[in-house]
């Protein structure tokens, strides 16, 4: 069959390969009705990430199953099938979570722009739908991966009805963060964008403002329209520590910015964070906010918070107190005047 | 009156300072009924931060109410009352959204370790109750910062009924933690402890495990504990790069850490993170989880993403795709083998 192959930087070549057969009795083999170009696989061809030998490339795909190994029970040949840009088991304890791009067996396609793809654990991975009409594929195909992107962004950033959202770019994730913004209900929907086809296309899928700056002009601009306050949830779709610092700027003390562009210049903690889809969150304690909640609790002794005071001095002993706890020997000191 | 005062690096001293005064006719002054010494003070203390001239110091406190200005209305003098480690309206939008700590008019005391104070923003900070037993006031006084600091990163972690929680640190705001996890309901509460008396305390306060490990072997023992998984939410109570990176190790994907420490050798963006209280989370979107979601909203209609397709190419001419791409000519390319 025929497949993609990348070279190098700059050299994409369709090329004779073998076809994919049943390695495993978990595999499946999909013909592919559909593939596509992430805004991912132009890393190497750029020629920002290094290609060390000619390899097959694509990870997004619709097809039809063409044959299936002894163990696959969810799908048969001759089904119509939408999966993930990655394989997995969907039994593991991430997948049972709600993470199954951290599953256990996370595993690979070949590469998926090419006429058929062998599929790892079929069962897991593969989603069986009824023959679709013609116009409905090329969605269809974008729920492999740019649509449930986008969708992930702003399930991270808590996005609800009513909710003002910044959309930070204006590729197929970022657009597509538009569709999901829209779809739970956001009251307004602030994209930053510079391209005039995009922003009309991020227009018609239910984008209220565009705000074409970026830096400190981006970020006046977008507190500009939100009266000073900032978004209540932000969708950094581009990846960039750049992008990753405005979008952290754009958004109101509390929110969350959800993160779907790979980072690939930021700080090792966010790289983490990125990888093992574990979140950050917290600053200074809004105390004033807690004292209703918490006042009750101590005045009927649920809970006991004071035990932390294992030293009480006098006000004229403060120099003792410092002592005591920069040298360990106390855990927090309580004073009395 | 006194106050205390620190002129350099090991050098706390209690000083005759002039009495306060109502300033503002927003303010309130608090005779001290007991104050504390926090972590972050002895940064100062330890020389870690510099002290560039003589400074008051001490932000927790809890009193009785001396005096107030003509506008203050919801606190009376001879009242006891509880404020925050700092001072705010209680008006603006961030405080109305949950969030004091970053209030637009955010202001600080003189410096809490003394026997009175000036409460700027009385009516928005102080929060009046009864007379407490004198039993109370430890507790009590921990509401001004640390107590709620521990809350305020399990409110932030997500931590819910059942959980498992790792929580980092043992200082004063990492065993109020603890109190936090256990009165939401955690179901297993492990504290990053190494010092015996902490433990103990930790224990009383309801941790189930205690790991002394740092660092990978940290990692491992708490992997351990969670039959590989890892927690449900992490405390993070410490503040360093080191902490924060293990922090993400012991979460299970999809987890949040909340983080309270104040970050002081951390990337720019964590700072900024912490500053503005705004949260950071996402990762490789779990298509898989989404496309039960997903699927049925493309095949009625109500989301059409297969739009960002602005360019179709049969697949033997993939090479023109990523260069249309590459070149911002096309959002992506659709392939049809």
């Amino acid at each position: 069959m025929r497949a993609t192959v990348i070279h190098g930087a700059h050299d994409v070549r369709l090329e004779e390969v073998p076809d994919p057969v049943i390695e495993l009795p978990t595999d499946a083999v999909v013909r592919t009705v559909a593939s596509c170009v992430c805004g991912s696989d132009l890393w190497r061809y750029r020629g920002i990430a290094p290609v060390r030998r000619p390899t097959r490339i694509g990870h997004e795909y619709v097809g039809v199953v063409e044959a299936v190994g002894d163990a696959v029970t969810a799908v048969r040949p001759g089904q119509f099938v939408v999966g993930p840009f990655y394989s997995c088991d969907s039994t593991c304890p991430h997948c049972e979570a709600g993470f199954s791009s951290v599953c256990e067996h996370l595993d690979w396609y070949d590469g998926c722009q090419a006429e058929a793809i062998r599929v790892p654990l079929a069962d897991g991975t593969l989603v069986a739908v009824e023959q679709p009409a013609e116009e409905l594929v090329p969605s269809l195909l974008t729920l492999s991966d740019v649509m449930a992107t986008g969708w992930h962004a702003a399930e991270m950033a808590g996005v609800r009805a009513g909710m003002t959202v910044v959309v930070v770019g204006d590729g197929a994730v970022g657009l597509c963060g538009v569709i999901a913004a829209k779809a739970k209900g956001a009251g307004r929907i602030i994209v930053i964008s510079r391209h005039a086809p995009r922003q009309a296309l991020a227009r018609d899928f239910g984008a209220t403002d565009i705000v074409p700056g970026r830096g400190e002009a981006g970020v006046e601009q977008v507190m500009g329209l939100t009266s000073g306050i900032g978004a209540d949830a932000v969708l950094e779709c581009v990846g960039t520590a750049d992008s990753i610092r405005d979008s952290l700027a754009y958004a109101r003390p509390g929110a969350v910015v959800g993160f779907v562009g790979v980072p690939h210049d930021s700080d090792p903690s966010i790289a983490t964070m990125f990888s093992r889809n574990v979140g950050l969150r917290g600053g200074m304690a809004p105390v004033r906010n807690y004292l209703p909640q918490l006042l009750p609790l101590v005045l009927d002794g649920t809970i006991d918070p004071g035990r932390v005071f294992d030293l009480e001095l006098p006000l004229d002993r403060v120099a003792e107190a410092y002592e005591a706890m920069a040298e360990r020997r106390a855990i927090k000191v309580l004073l009395r005047p």
